[in-house]
């Protein structure tokens, strides 16, 4: 008896996620200078403000039995309310019709509306268009289920509209366009190159999306991840996808509380068209009925009394900071054929070396960085399979978000040494 | 464009969970009675503890920073060691080979925990067998993921030996056996008809299933569902079904922190065979990477300081208050052919009526309950579909945990007058 035929086609499909490796590494290392981990800045976490959130959240009886309590499925509704008016203000748009608190659902994590969503959208062999490279944690959900992560080159801001439309073509010519689902786009400082997607950029690739609906014989949304969206140290806001959908019906809009506030709460959200409000809440209800209610109620209260709005200035003078140093030690110990950009928020610097370079799980250059206790994310996790092209191998995803600020200098120096040392 | 056509087949096949719009009528309407939550007793909620416990957890600098910080897909591996040192306990298991920290999985309440392993083990068309009457929130899932539940009839002690026989028989018979993945049992105080599977039939039960295993031509699991078993205020304690899967090969066990301490937080947990630890893993690294991780320190720090063990007690109390509080009101207040059996755990009255009574969502006793302000679970939703029976319109679930102690008079006196009247 095979030791996996009795698992199901999604089990089967699915590999060990990356993600989970590289936590575990990164955990079971403390010793290492790991600049993999996608964790959040430790010294900014707003400790205080949590515990007097929490002491003042169960302080008084009947509140605080709320709060532990069991709640709804799409989550607590002056939670999902909060969130309308936060994510309206951070747009200039107003709740109306098509915007309520009845499209608003409180995930545990953003990571879990992207799940609901390609779940309750895709059946195996259905298309999503990704960003080349994209949040590896991503294709990992696409391959459990089934789905065809399809690529689309990425420039400096947002994936090439040339490549878009080429791609859209060509799925028509085969007769493909009718498996295309949604577009998955990490819109602001993406996970892992840094970049984010320019206004009339994102304008042309919806337009260009809904184009295709014809052809398709269904919506074709777009699925925009913000999660970076409020760890912002530079430069101004840009509007977001649903700001071209004022009627609520093509933009799945996923943001979090996790990152730019208590990571260990794992309290995210989606704003959602319409349309696919009931069948992600139906998935909701089977997965867990509902994303624990004290975590809720604190982002409630934090929302609520200014708390979250004063401790962001806070947390982004952390994180520019954090990028000053890394931008510095790159400068300093990185040998000339590394190029990199500098970027204005979220967690990562997306470092390219020649292509000749192989950066991958188990090349020289990784195990080297490991012999001198140093941690990346191998970039060809973040590309997806396609006939259309190799898997580059030669970039690196480096993190100066979770990693100790005094050991970002250090990490990269150490790196430097590594690649000067693979004569390339 | 049909408004559906565009959706994946699981979200064409999920319906409304009957939970979503349960908790939406209770928590909408404050003023109802509602015998139908299955919420947990919100007077014995453990306010003040908690909020000890995160003022200790959050007042020191980096034991506070790593519980907002994120954890791995696993769980905190405290709270994992914990985990199974207390099951071991319960069961009186020695932590061995079979039985480490590595097959401990913390979850986001067990709901999805049943989520995950439905979702690594079966495909469309596989069968799981499930109690006759179960919990119907797995209901949903089979639902959703396409797997056929089917019944097996319910005795006071469990599921009946004969008719899971008679099925295991039929399902070989008819060339079906290898679909069968699983047999789903909740074996403490069971949702919705408060019995416990007596041990001697949770042996044969177990080895029944494995006798197929070579005409399956793969392992036959059992998921234990044990949410209730802490919850228990009358009489000894039960092993669990893990007490005879020595080498960890065929029982999931599943149970929770959730409904016997703080329901607000949604911890919960599986220990897992060997085989499985890895699938699941996987799905939920793609699901979310992680619970809370506050959340679960909570809980490692309620377990170690002793904070768990010495609420129990007062949780257990004020169950056994509100069962007696029930089963006084329907003794007064029940017309004589109403029947049903007291209860030693949990959180549920099981109550029921003549066969030809109709007690369905939109039956007239349904609705003149709701008109006299009572809500109650119609029993039919506990009902798997087969051809084998018609699904039972004559029982109700009424539950005792979640009600306020001063309406679990009033509620079941007006639906004793609601049933008087519908003169049966």
């Amino acid at each position: 008896m095979n030791e996996t035929d009795f698992l199901s086609s999604l089990a089967r499909r699915s590999g060990d996620p990356a993600i989970s490796w590289l936590m575990k590494m990164t955990l079971d290392r403390p010793a290492m200078f790991s600049l993999a981990a996608g964790f959040t800045d430790s010294e900014t976490l707003p400790v205080a403000e949590v515990g007097e959130l929490m002491a003042e959240l169960l302080r008084s009886g009947a509140d605080a039995r709320a709060a532990l309590q069991y709640g709804s499925t799409a989550g607590d509704p002056e939670l999902r309310k909060l969130t309308l008016d936060y994510v309206c203000a951070q747009d200039g748009l107003a709740p109306g019709a098509a915007l309520t608190p009845d499209e608003v659902v409180i995930t545990s994590g953003s990571q879990q509306l992207l799940y609901l969503v390609s779940e309750v959208l895709c059946d195996p062999g259905d298309i999503v268009l990704v960003e080349d490279p994209t949040y590896f944690v991503y294709l990992g959900i696409c391959e459990a289920l089934g789905i065809d992560a399809t690529p689309v080159r990425m420039e400096n801001d947002g994936i090439a509209l040339d490549d878009l439309e080429r791609t859209l073509q060509s799925l028509k010519d085969s007769g493909r366009i009718g498996r295309l689902k949604f577009a998955y786009l990490v819109t602001y400082f993406q996970n892992p190159t840094g970049r984010t997607t320019g206004f009339e950029k994102k304008r042309e690739a919806l337009a260009m999306l809904r184009s295709c609906e014809k052809a398709a014989g269904h919506p074709i949304f777009a699925l925009e991840d913000a999660a970076y969206r409020d760890l912002r140290f530079d430069g101004p806001d840009t509007p977001s996808l649903k700001t071209l959908d004022t009627d609520g019906e093509r933009v799945i809009y996923a943001n979090t509380y996790t990152k730019p506030f208590a990571t260990g709460i794992k309290v995210g959200y989606g704003v959602l068209p319409r349309l696919l409000a009931r069948p992600v809440l139906r998935t909701k209800g089977n997965h867990d009925f509902g994303t624990a209610n004290l975590n809720q109620r604190l982002v409630a209260l934090a929302l609520k009394n200014g708390v979250y709005a004063r401790h962001l200035p806070v947390l982004r003078a952390g994180y520019r900071r954090r990028r000053d140093l890394m931008n510095a030690a790159l400068q300093q110990h990185m040998p000339k054929f590394v190029s990199w950009q500098e970027v204005r928020g979220g967690l990562y610097y997306w470092a390219e070396l020649p292509e000749r370079a192989d950066t991958s799980r188990g090349s020289p250059i990784f195990v080297n960085a490991l012999d001198h206790g140093v941690l990346y994310v191998p970039g060809d996790l973040c590309f997806a399979e396609t006939p259309a092209r190799p898997k580059p191998r030669n970039c690196m995803r480096l993190s100066f978000g979770g990693t100790p600020s005094h050991q970002i200098e250090e990490g990269v120096r150490r790196l430097g040494g590594v690649l000067k040392n693979a004569r390339l």
